[in-house]
């Protein structure tokens, strides 16, 4: 027999779900770390013949899930939390959240928001976030400060704002940013448009071309509510969706957010093209959206995953709360008790959004080769008695705030609860500085 | 000036949310408690002068609400929390619960499942539960050994079970109950008449007849699915609603369970006879049930108070997720974000609880002379920064897993996130021990 080889860390938990193959847990077994990626997962006395760890952790009691990959957000928003809460999409945006940007949104602003976003994600176990917001390029430091993996799209808007001063500018700042963060593998640098209503033909068939070049994914606020599309329709004559594919936009590179109104022709759109659809559930719900016809979808073979949207509509950014509520109210949408069933919650919040960002072969499941991107989840307490399945608990049974350690290319970012790579204690002191300035009641 | 009187404890938070009057905040006040009852609230120097406490706890960065009021559950059946997830409920009902049910129900199961859901709500601020289910007896033996403010409704089918066999049997089991339970203040006792459709008319005119006498408040299910309406005016003539007014059983002793289906007519006999409406989000939601008006029936002045249902169907008793999930499917089945804000659903979920079950003359809300159940919630976690509105971060941003204390009738119960009446510990392993009978796997 050969000699066992070296390696960083072995982590012995009571339950391992790696996602892929679906469905799939071992129980009582083991998995093998070495640098930034997933050696082995087995069982223990066989594993303990091959690899000689540096050291071991013992999780007994604990569930290791794939990191969870929130999809879809705007991370500075976090310091509106609770800033404007039962207002409907449009009168929230145009009463209160565009004027507080326009009045407060900066490169520090930012910066301190997604700090105070990148805790928050850490905390309640998420390795990889999608961002669309103004100085993508503070987003981005956080991100790498955090020892997060991103996708960060630039904003692209037809009007002037506070980081660019028209389409143009915001393109060229975009695809600056795209190079700059090339050679950076945990972050990936895409396109933005904020949504239909606010970006044109020709900057869209522009993104379209630009993202196809440097095979850049596009994220895009898409049929949101159904006033947006009945607008559309009055003004276009066409669906978002339609006059996006026209443009050119929809491919796998594109990921749709929102998709509360969805017909048979966007659904053969999206199954014809490749795109995605990125389902942010209680945002949906709270500011009275619709409803994602997620089960519809997920049968038709479109790959359907989840985020958290912004903290201001939300209002957490605990992506597994969204597992959850996607499973109840997909049950709903469907009609039916065994639409969105729990693994299929947790596929979307794991493999589903690794695969709307292209990174599927390297994150999104345990599995060996890929990238150490794991959480694990205490399932001792009161609340998760009995177990019958793990998978029933993490979904139904909220997990978010029970991750005791989390692991992004194989470092430990959290670690007993604590996070290892911010400070916790400035972020909160940065975020109640700016509720002062927010509320007017800043010295 | 007179002497100050001698009182127990005054509890310094940094907000204290009353939910009576409705929306106010004390920001930085104290709350005075002495034995079982709330003795005053307001600003902590004015408070010094009027009261000399044996004991002063700082709750900085916590705020103060009304124990939670959990209107509807079966706690024994948290033994089959995740026992069989995503069914439709009648399959769900018929294939897994009632079989198991019929295995394993005993005077010992109701005890242990008892104690697991106690435990459970407490440590997430519920201070106030009602239960329906076999074994009433224990289930109230458990409350009181919990320290648990409950409404205790005894059960009744027309069919035998393990506990009685049939109507008469029942029904003079619940009277024995309620004799016994007379004199004991935390604890009321009920009639539980399942469902429309599992119990005759017969029976529910005596309960009606009986609640009256007794004064006795009455709990069934009712409305829980499109199927049941339909199916009940297929064989009655009669939607549920009118044949239980028909036999007088709708009345304020009423709680009306579920409520997913809703017409004008009901919304008329609720007004008209003051039924009040238990809504079970959560488990609406899971068993597809549908979606109860909350907002058309606050509108009408009915009553709406939240339950968790069991934890078989939801699956946990955490009353502060049912309240935001209420807030955020209200919106959906009211098509408005305006609806069901975050007030009304800490109303539905504290002082409409109270309201339903007839108690709110004493507890429900802070307020001198009240009860004192009350449960404290840190907020200085960076899920809950920065603060805005507190009301906002209790209902939207998850509260139940941060109640650091706990108090019922004065008496502290939840004591540094610490249970003081139950052993977690011999519950987790009482719950391992059913699971494994469950599941075939005891030795």
């Amino acid at each position: 027999m050969s000699k066992p080889s070296a390696v960083d860390l072995i982590i012995h938990a009571s339950w391992i779900i790696p996602v892929v193959p679906r469905g799939r847990i071992l129980e009582n077994c083991s998995i093998v770390i070495d640098k930034d990626k997933i050696v082995a997962l087995g069982v223990r006395g066989e594993l303990a013949q091959h690899y000689q760890p540096q050291r071991e952790l013992e999780l007994g009691g604990h569930a290791l899930i794939p990191g969870l990959v929130n999809a879809h957000g705007h991370a500075a928003m976090s310091l509106m939390r609770g800033f404007a809460d039962d207002k409907p999409l449009m009168a929230w945006l145009q009463d209160h959240i565009w004027p507080a940007e326009r009045s407060w949104v900066s490169a520090q602003f930012v910066a301190d928001g997604a700090r105070l976003a990148a805790a928050e994600m850490l905390a309640s176990g998420t390795t990889c976030f999608s961002d669309m917001y103004f100085y993508p390029e503070n987003v981005a430091g956080v991100a790498r400060e955090a020892g997060l993996r991103a996708q960060i799209t630039a904003p692209v808007l037809d009007f002037p704002t506070v980081w660019a001063g028209d389409a143009d500018e915001y393109l060229r700042k975009g695809v600056a940013l795209h190079d700059q963060y090339r050679a950076c593998d945990l972050i990936t640098i895409g396109f933005g448009p904020h949504a239909p209503y606010t970006v044109s033909d020709e900057p869209l068939a522009k993104i379209a071309t630009y993202a196809e070049e440097l095979q850049a994914p596009i994220q895009i606020h898409l049929h949101e509510t159904a006033e947006e599309v009945a607008t559309a329709i009055d003004t276009t004559g066409k669906r978002p969706s339609q006059r996006l594919h026209a443009l050119n936009l929809l491919s796998p590179l594109t990921q749709c957010v929102h998709m509360t109104q969805v017909d048979d022709c966007d659904v053969a759109l999206l199954q014809e093209t490749g795109a995605h659809v990125v389902h942010c559930p209680e945002s949906n719900l709270k500011l009275a959206s619709g409803l994602c016809p997620v089960d519809k979808l997920l049968r038709h073979g479109v790959n359907v995953c989840l985020g958290t949207d912004g903290a201001a509509s939300n209002n957490d950014l605990d992506l597994s709360d969204e597992m959850r509520t996607a499973a109840l109210i997909g049950k709903i949408a469907a009609d039916s008790a065994a639409a969105v069933d729990a693994m299929t919650a947790l596929e979307m919040a794991t493999i589903n959004g690794a695969r709307a960002m292209g990174i599927d072969a390297s994150v999104g499941s345990l599995e060996a080769g890929k990238q150490a991107d794991i959480a694990a989840i205490d399932l001792s307490g009161i609340q998760h008695h009995p177990i019958y399945d793990p998978i029933s608990h993490i979904v139904y049974t909220k997990a978010g705030h029970m991750v005791s350690h989390l692991w992004i290319d194989g470092k430990a970012v959290v670690s007993d609860y604590a996070l290892t790579t911010l400070d916790v204690e400035a972020i909160k002191h940065n975020a109640r500085a700016w509720q002062r300035k927010l509320t007017g009641k800043a010295q």
